[in-house]
Order: structure tokens, then sequence, then C-alpha cells
């Protein structure tokens, strides 16, 4: 067995260590005699590992008391219509930043609910940038405002955190939760689907204010609230006991790498490595504003792009697997989130030099 | 390692075949250096495994080629949401039958979006058969017919398929699908969760016809959009890959088990000497009219209930594991899925036979 560099956006590559815990645990867990994955979500069993699993989330983030932990279905896609279905509470409008791809998805859906205010938009420079603070038209009846901290597809990050004073921050944090510190009393509601920084696909977190629930809108599924949700501890109905099993062991293994704080140095020394890479090199190139630079997803184009065949069949060849970049965007992408190592980004930057070396 | 017998009501046992290949190749799938769970929803690997797993159900079920095979999330509690929201059509009605806990909630969250008539219920006799097809009052306005042909709970199945005319039949099968052969062109739609006979909690499988679909009411969610999925085939966002994944390993072991109909004759035996047992017993007992027994299900009552918990403590000693039965019902409940062997059922039988005479 040769574990390769995985470079996927998403589902992305996870900590080896907890591969090899679940493949050991698979059959057997703790001595019980069966799968974890084959007991009831009601069991003491499973109820411990979903308890450790939602305090090992708190203590990492360090998620304030009034804040609830859900553990749900349905991925970001579910949460556009989610957010505004819970948190319109009679207001006629939300506000959205729009920065690319995703945060775009999510104001169509909500605008099938409500009236959505385009707070600011960078569409007009090809999504290059985040939009400054000073740049947001917020509007003060909005119910809330809604932002995508980290562009997958664009490679986009927001180097701050908007200011809305006492509108309700809502925020898609899908592919950098857990990257970094952030303090989440700055939010009113986090959401992000587990494939990227989390564990496997099938699993969505949120974090959540406690007094923003119990105001749904009219024909709501019950599935779609998340008072419902909070008030059973996720366990509504059967949640998916494995992701969230794998996402418990995901989080022991980010403490052990000291942290939030932890991985953000090792995220900052792997995005710094690789953009120096970049930008050192005349055949290398990425669009994106120095400033709001994505950490996790870092797309890059050839100078040549009939190379760009050459280019993946090689890194392939080499061991760096899932480089291409999102069909709507061409070149290529390398998403280094949290359980990608320094090893397989300095592997990466090796063959980049290699490849312009021989090729370019 | 000992593998313990699991009487788990869902999630429930799985082939311990799937399990020991699932935890080979966790790390490393197929030589390619990387988890399935790693892999984009997009790349040609887990693209070969999903449509491997929709033919190897379609095969299982025979499943005509004007019905839809969707991989969802949200457990049936989500189908009881989208079902109404999908196939009411424009109708003011939709009909229910009532058996249990299961077919009770299906019809509370149908009732937030339309009238709900009630085409027959056996509440009064403490749901210990199913209504016969002759008591069913059918509204031929209805927009459809739900049923749940098999209550988990209960543990009452229905031996025949309901007649509708030209109203759809749509069915809540989650707790015995491919437990033995069934006409799928009977139904509009079927649906089921995958946490008992088909893999890990987290995967939904709706067989839908074709023709019902692209009509939901005003303010539905897309992802509650049958037709969405559809479209396409259940990647219209990331799906739970890994439970996918698992559950074409299900139906992969299920084809080695010659298929729906070996699977069935196993299940018939299993059941049938289970029943036995309890009948042959007065210190067992089992309410449920015996052509409405589960065969998935069987719960059972001691003669005398101070006895429960010493049941389960030597039962839980000699490695027979989660047989209490549901909180609402109290007593035992032995669920016996298409993975749960013959030699499970006989050693429950042993082991009540050996604790009747002992403790009784």
């Amino acid at each position: 067995m040769t574990r390769k560099h995985n470079f996927s956006a998403g589902p992305a590559a996870l900590p080896e260590a907890v591969l090899a815990r679940a493949a050991e645990e698979m059959l057997d867990w703790h001595g019980k005699g069966l799968s974890i994955m084959e007991m009831s979500h009601r069991s003491p069993e499973f109820v411990s590992v979903a308890e450790a699993a939602e305090q090992d989330l708190r203590d990492l983030m360090d998620i304030p008391a009034n804040y609830k932990v859900l553990f749900l279905q349905g991925g970001a896609t579910s949460q556009f219509g989610m957010v505004p279905m819970n948190l319109l509470r009679g207001a006629g409008t939300a506000d959205y930043i729009d920065t690319g791809i995703w945060s775009a998805k999510a104001m169509q859906e909500a605008s099938r609910y409500t009236r959505v205010g385009l707070v600011a938009s960078t569409q007009g420079e090809n999504y290059t940038r985040v939009p400054a603070q000073a740049e947001l038209t917020l509007n003060p009846e909005a119910a809330y405002v809604h932002y995508t901290s980290n562009e997958t597809i664009g490679g986009l990050e927001f180097d701050y955190v908007p200011e809305t004073g006492e509108v309700p921050l809502v925020v898609d944090m899908s592919s950098d939760i857990l990257a970094r510190p952030i303090d989440v009393s700055r939010y009113g509601l986090i959401y992000a689907g587990a494939q990227k920084n989390i564990g496997p696909a099938g699993l969505t977190v949120v974090i959540v204010r406690e007094e923003l629930l119990g105001n749904t809108l009219p024909g709501t599924p019950t599935m779609f609230d998340y008072k419902v949700h909070a008030d059973a501890d996720s366990m509504n109905n059967t949640p998916p006991t494995f992701a969230w099993y794998m996402t418990g062991l995901v989080f022991k293994w980010l403490k052990e790498q000291g942290g939030v704080e932890g991985i953000a140095r090792l995220n900052e020394r792997k995005a710094s490595s690789l953009y120096a890479a970049i930008d050192a090199s005349d055949f290398y190139a990425n669009p994106i504003a120095p400033a709001n630079r994505s950490i996790m997803n870092v797309p890059f184009t050839l100078a040549d792009s009939a190379l760009d065949k050459l280019f993946l069949e090689r890194a392939e060849q080499a061991g760096l697997l899932n480089l291409k970049g999102h069909r709507s965007v061409g070149g290529m992408r390398a998403s280094i989130y949290n359980a990608v190592s320094q090893d397989s980004v300095d592997a990466l930057i090796a063959f980049m030099q290699e490849f312009e070396r021989t090729a370019g």
C-alpha cells in the first residue's frame, strides 16, 4: 500500500491516522463485538461518541454556551435553503455578499424565499478579491448578512470578518472551518459541509446562536427546522452515525496537532510555500489579490494551457492526485486542507519546478 | 476480535464480509493510493462505484427502466415531507394507511401540506394486524396512497400490496426493502432509509416512476425536489460517498446470497424458526396476527416483565446484543435483517430456551 498525495477539493484527504483507526475498529469497536456503524444511534456507546465529538468541536473552536452545535445531513446546499427558512423571522429581505460560485448558489436559493439584497459583489473583477468592509452597503432591516468565507472554486478567502452591527452574520465556512482560529461570537450561524476539513461527505455541521431558533417560515419541512434538531441533540431521526464517528476522530487528531492554533501555523506555512513557488515563476500564475488568497484552495494556471494535460499526467505518475481545476475555471487547483501535509505540498512544489524545467 | 450476535433495529448489523472489505480498502482503494472517502464524487473511480451500486440494485429488484433510482440524504423522515411536496401535483388530498408509529409520523408531516385521508387504521386493535384490502376506503381523487410495508417498532408487515387503481402507491419500505421479491411496477414511489437492509445510516434510497416528477409545491427547497436529484444522477451536490460505496458492497454481497430470492428463503427460515420458538412457549409471546408478523422485526414479551432486565443482562453475557424492545412498547425485539444469520437466530433461540428453563 502506498498512500499518494491527495489534493482533492472535496471529498478530500483525511488524516491517515484517522483512516487507520477506522479500519482497525471497523469490525469490532472497542471490543464490543460490532462496528460503530452497526449500533443504534441511541445506544450508550454511540451517544458517547457523538457527545465527545461535539465537546471536542466546542473545545477546538471555543464555542460559547449559548450556541447549539448540530450534526445534520444534506450538505451546504441544504443550508442554502435552511438558512432563509429559519432565519428570516418575518423580515422581508436578507443581505448577501457575492464572491463567487458558492455565494451565488446560496443567494439563488434564498431568492426563492425572500428579497435578496446584494451587499457587494466582485464579479466585475472576476472574483479576484473580496469586497472590503467599506464597500458593503448593508441594510439594517435585513434578517441576516450571508457570506462565504472561502470560495473553494475561486480560491478566494475573506481576510476579515464583516462587521454587521445588530444584524446576525451567517457564514458558509465549508472549506475553511477549523483552518484557523475564529471568534464564534461574531456569528449568528456558521455552517459547513464536512467533506473538506471535518470528515466524510454526508455530514453538515451547524453552529447557531440559540436565540435565532424557533421561527421558521410556514411550510418549512420538519427536517429543515434547526430547532427540531437542536431540541433532539441532532437525533430527531437517525443521524449519519459513521460520518459523525469519523468526524470525532478527526477532532481528536486535530487536538493532537495543537488544536486550531497548531494547524493554522501548519496551514499558513503550506500555503505560503506554495504561493511563493507560484509567484517565483513566470510559468505558473494565481490571479487572486494576495491578501485574499485562500490558504485551503490554491488555483493556478500554466503559462501555456496546452501543457495542462501533460502536467496532470506527469503529476499523477509522480503520485500527485486531483490537481485538475474546477471545470468552470480550468487550469489547476491544489486543495491543501488540514489533512494535507507539508510533505505533500513540498512534493507538489518540487514537481512543479521539475515540470517547468523539463516541459516549460 | 469476536463478532457478537447483533439484533439492533437500526442502524443494524452489516454483513461481516462487507465490513472486512471496507476495512481492507480504507486507506487504499483498489491501489489508487487513497480512500474511497477521499475521492471527489465526480472522479471516474467514484462514479464507477456509484453506477455499479445503482445497476446492482436495479438487477436485484428488477426495477423497470421508467423508474429513477435516487441516492439521497435525510432518512425516511425527510421523505415524510418530500413525498407530499413532490407528489401532490395539485391534488387537495392524499390517502394514508395507519399501521403504527412510522405510518403515523408520515401522516403527521403530510398533514402540514395537504388534507390527509385516513384510509384505514388498526390502532383500535393496538396495531396487531394490518387492514385488509376490503377495509381500505380509498379516495380516487387522492394524489397518492401511502403505507408502511413493515412497522419496525410494532413488528407488523403487510402480507399483500394494496390495490389502488389509478392512484399511485407510495411505500415506506425502510425496514423490509430487499427482504423478499416485490413487483416495483406496482408502486409509484418506494423509499427506504439505508440503515436496516441497505447499508450505513445517512443514505436514503428512492425508487420513483419518472412521470411523477417535476411538479413540486411552491416553496419546496431545491434539495427536496426529486427531479433535481434525478436530473443530476443524485449528484446535485456532494452525496454521502462512503455510505453509497458501502451500499454497493452490500448489493454485491446480496447477489452472492442468491439475490433477493435467495435471501428471502433465508429470511423466511430465520423468522419462522424464531416465531415457532416463541409460540412453542408459554413464557414468550408475540401479539401480532400470524399473517402479518414481520420477517424482519420480531418483538416478544416475557410472561413476567420483572425478568426483562435479567434477560437482557444474560443475553448480553451470551453475546446476544440489542434485544431491548423499543421504549414505546417495552419487552424485547429481535431485528433479523438480511445481514443477521441463521446462526445468530439459532443462538438466540437456544438462549431463550435456556433462560426459560433457568429463570422462568
